[in-house]
């Protein structure tokens, strides 16, 4: 039997034990940064020579010039076409429905004009170059680039370009067919912190890029942290995490599974349940040991499960609801009857699953909505990725002439209160006319 | 006559040229980091004491208990009772203003239903708690306040809590003055590095916060980019720039003051020229050495014209938009007849002034729009500071039974094929039912 940690939210010191247990040990690696800052620096000195360098000693292959590191987009139809047909029919319904929801987010320009002719406005504009890392090897995951690609291409970035290590030269086909079916523009065979670096700085046969999206390892983390500023980032992303509440009338066996569709992703995983009826809690856990010799990845399964899961008994659902308020979880099931009674006490939620029916595994894929989400409590003040982090905004002013003279008496009169008199001189100038 | 850096966009070094101009020292130092460090820290573990303690050391004051720390709400209406009443107005009016063009940046709530009765949608809420740092003593600017305040009660933030130091118990009645016009909810006399940890870890009297925002010093950057993660953060700001887009038909001393305006702010300020006409370049440089004698902050303004200011002798109106965009400038003033005319061709800015009686001062103050701009080239991907940093998004997905029939079977296809069992597992269990 697999001991998981089971919490009762009436104890004193609940909240002490609760915040044990959410916090994870997640020491920077300092010969990390170091590997990391001198590639960074390499490439941004040397340029395609150093890319291939580190490409070849990495990825043990063997490339001679800049060009072998692009795959042309005749490859990725190849793969589209090669893949089994219920898999590929399933990323197009996927990529239909998520294209579909993003398409809600997109913002457009607008303004207005003031009885004096002023005109005020926000204009909207795609960001221009985007870089998206995918992880390479046979972890890599479709399901990322169309949640990654397809908000780009939504907000009408014109050029997306994916960047994936092929190690030994082996390249995921599903990869290449979510690329193709997301109409991203270029795929380069470089990874690690070498393929931020090329993104970032641009070199001889990469252009530099605007922003880099999509996950990566911890080399990969750490350039992304270093080149912020030089180029956007998307967050950095901490473990994934599930928070179940449930009012005991889902199946166990459901519960279970979800729990586990959470777990199975890595040992830090975190899955929690929040239920306010001891004997369901019961049922989970029997489920639990029930279905865990059948699962592929038990071992992992077993590790976060141990050591990161959490059992909590509540008092009722209001109750559950401020205590997932307080941990702010990435993704958010409401396993209850009537789910839309507690939404509004929901403050916090990177995603919130309503309803039975609603498995986290359904917005990990299909539903429509992002599957990238803020973790580690930060959906308190961050959103799922969206078409709006690869959109931006300039703002428009456009003050008429006699606008000139009412707003810049005030705009005088402000600056001399800040000392900044070239300010008010120059308000000054469009009152007074030429 | 003060020598500024001239460029003709016809020579053939003209872009390296103009890079290494543009480019400037920002060279971390490390002694800030260590001292920020250790204040973090005693602060995280020591709470108000240790907050107290650096309080009275670095403002040079005498304060005992943490509540001495907080100035009451009648004191801001009393500062705003005591400011000269012109004074007064002008930060009303200007407060309105902001106000109604922050209202047009708030997004709502949104869901749609599919035929199967599957509803996805997107949730909006406001960051529950911001703290706004605002820089202390005699330098401090009441026109941030109003930036960083309005947006976040327009998005809906329910506590705003402004942090301030009082250098020798020193506080600037304007700053008080707009806190008060603001309606932000506490304002507390803390400043540099242990206000921002105050904020960021929560202290005995102080909460945590789940954002902070406002411009500070080196200590505060610093404070902020290490807690960013534990709380969201705004942009770390670099230098102020200002690109002025000139047809030679704006009078030529209106231009040289609004050089002046961006490089008075400080010696790193940059402010540059295109234009393509010759003689109207000559025209502003003895504008500028005409007025220059007469600017009190005249000693700043030679510094940052003459190592930081560039005026760039442009082919034409289209050449210069496409300089601009390569330079992606925080203020872009287009002081031309027909600013509409080459509008389209912009593509990065963080706030474009169109039209020669749009001087960026009337944006700094009361125009409407923010005036926390992405700097640095960050306006390739950033935007200016608004509502939307204060409002956060959950995504919403509750699938039908008959829903989960459908997506189920695309999520099992993907789940596979990426190797997450228990994802397909999961979506299986609702395929089959109860």
């Amino acid at each position: 039997m697999i001991k998981i940690n089971h919490l009762n939210s009436c104890e004193e010191d609940f909240y002490v034990k609760l915040s044990k247990l959410l916090s994870f040990n997640s020491t920077e690696d300092k010969s990390i940064e170091q590997t990391v800052e001198s590639i960074l620096s390499d490439i941004k000195v040397q340029g395609d020579e150093a890319l291939i360098k580190y490409t070849n000693q990495l990825d043990r292959i063997n490339v001679k010039r800049s060009s072998e590191l692009e795959i042309p987009k005749s490859k990725w139809l190849e793969a589209l076409n090669s893949i089994p047909e219920n898999q590929k029919k399933s990323l197009e319904l996927s990529a239909a429905r998520i294209r579909k929801y993003h398409e809600y987010q997109k913002i457009d320009t607008w303004q207005y004009t003031e009885d004096d002719g002023t005109t005020l406005g926000q204009k909207i504009s795609a960001i221009d170059k985007v870089g998206l890392y995918v992880p390479g090897g046979k972890a890599a995951y479709p399901s990322s680039v169309l949640m990654n690609a397809i908000p780009a291409k939504v907000a009408g970035v014109p050029e997306l370009i994916i960047t994936s290590p092929t190690p030994d030269g082996y390249m995921n086909p599903l990869v290449l067919a979510a690329a193709a079916i997301c109409e991203v523009d270029r795929i380069l065979t470089i990874g690690g912190a070498q393929a931020i670096a090329a993104l970032a700085y641009g070199t001889e046969t990469i252009p530099q890029v605007d922003k880099i999206v999509g996950p990566g390892n911890a080399y990969v983390a750490s350039a992304k942290k270093k080149v912020f500023g030089t180029v956007g980032i998307d967050m950095i992303a901490g473990p994934s995490e599930i928070l179940i509440i449930c009012d005991g009338k889902t199946p166990a066996e459901w519960i279970a599974m979800d729990l586990f569709s959470q777990a199975e992703h890595d040992e830090l995983a975190q899955s929690i349940l929040l239920c306010p009826d001891a004997s369901f809690i019961k049922q989970v856990k029997i489920a639990i040991d029930k279905l865990l010799p059948e699962m592929p990845r038990q071992e992992i399964l077993k590790k976060s499960l141990s050591n990161r899961g959490i059992m909590i008994h509540v008092k009722d659902l209001e109750e559950a609801c401020d205590i997932s308020n307080r941990i702010a979880p990435e993704h958010l099931e409401i396993s209850i009857e009537d789910p839309n009674k507690i939404l509004k006490l929901i403050k916090h939620a990177g995603a919130i699953f309503l309803g039975k029916f609603t498995s986290e595994s359904l917005g990990d894929y299909c539903a429509g909505p992002n599957h990238v989400l803020p973790t580690s409590r930060t959906a308190r003040f961050s959103s799922p990725l969206g078409v709006y982090d690869f959109q931006k905004r300039s703002s428009l002013i456009n003050v008429s002439r006699t606008g000139a003279i009412k707003l810049g008496k005030i705009a005088v009169d402000l600056a001399l209160g800040e000392g900044l008199q070239a300010h008010a001189a120059s308000a000054q100038y469009r009152i007074n006319g030429e």
